[in-house]
């Protein structure tokens, strides 16, 4: 491929991703009714990596779980964002993010398509320290927006406690520090309220 | 600083920096009417980053590159984003933001906020490569948008293509490849009249 033809698959991609700014997720921010956007989840996320990166386990490849949380949002431009709770959405879920990784990283240059696609492999799959600590804020964030919004968006979708801790129990696969603090938060929604009991 | 007194501050300034997206910028999202938040801003140039990092100086740090950008407009929590083409609000831009560094960088723990502030301080002061290979691609994501969506915001601020090529010249400075490419946008774009000639 000339210089050319790879800068144009490139800045393709560049403008093929401004879509995942109009993918809205459940998650609110902190101080409107505004649904958060998976962009700006992935910015808020990456962000979190560099703040909260002593909580990972010794020696993780900061570089690489950056990497992970820019680009694992990515394929909700073709298959959307499915909300966790949702039990029917999440079952075909695996399959149109599949395809969608296929179309959306195959925009860019060959190289670059297989690193894109790896990582968000890498990301999926949850077997390397950098996947399961990017999985752990991953997590993290909508929990800190939950609790600090006395629990909107749990309420409105009735959701129950032992649903936010099974879902949110791989934390402690990427950080047992984070997790006792989840922990923390979960209980303290629960006896406030803001999580419906089992 | 005890253990739990520090993941306190790390977790309010998460909080905090929800707030970012919340900050508009003038550039529009290419297939909707809706002007682009810094939050969202700052993931496409993260991501730019990793897809563009062969147009920059051989050897430079990727991570710190990162680092920049996620950083880099959070002080606009607090200064409002400057329209860089408004002479009068760019006159105090300067001490805003640096008012802003101090108390937003200011919510974490020591370490941390002396090392957000020398990020953000070097982005600005556009010494360093990385500092460099940042600025271009502040410059290069919202030229693309605007290159993309007809000049939407060019034309209806009526900005003059002596503006934006005094504006967007410091590509140059991060990388010579894409700022050809800037240059073919901009010249294309002033033949179709979505920049007004001086």
């Amino acid at each position: 491929m000339n210089d050319n033809l790879k800068l144009d698959a490139q800045l393709r991609f560049a403008l093929e991703i401004d879509r995942l700014k109009e993918v809205y997720r459940q998650t609110r921010l902190l101080n409107t009714n505004r649904r958060e956007n998976s962009a700006e989840h992935s910015w808020h996320l990456a962000v979190l990596t560099m703040v909260l990166r002593d909580y990972s386990e010794p020696g993780i490849d900061s570089l690489r779980v950056l990497h992970m949380v820019l680009v694992h949002d990515i394929v909700e431009i073709d298959a959307g964002d499915t909300y966790c709770y949702d039990e029917i959405a999440v079952r075909d879920q695996k399959v149109r993010e599949q395809e969608a990784a296929t179309r959306i990283f195959g925009i860019l240059p060959d190289g670059q398509a297989r690193e894109f696609r790896e990582l968000w492999d890498e990301f999926e799959c949850r077997e390397t320290p950098e996947a399961k600590f990017a999985h752990a804020l991953d997590r993290l964030q909508p929990l800190l927006h939950n609790y600090h919004t006395q629990g909107k968006s749990w309420l409105k979708h009735g959701v129950r406690v032992d649903q936010v801790l099974d879902r949110n129990r791989v934390i402690k696969d990427g950080s047992e520090r984070l997790w006792r603090e989840a922990e923390r938060m979960i209980n303290d929604a629960t006896g406030k309220g803001w999580l419906a009991r089992e």
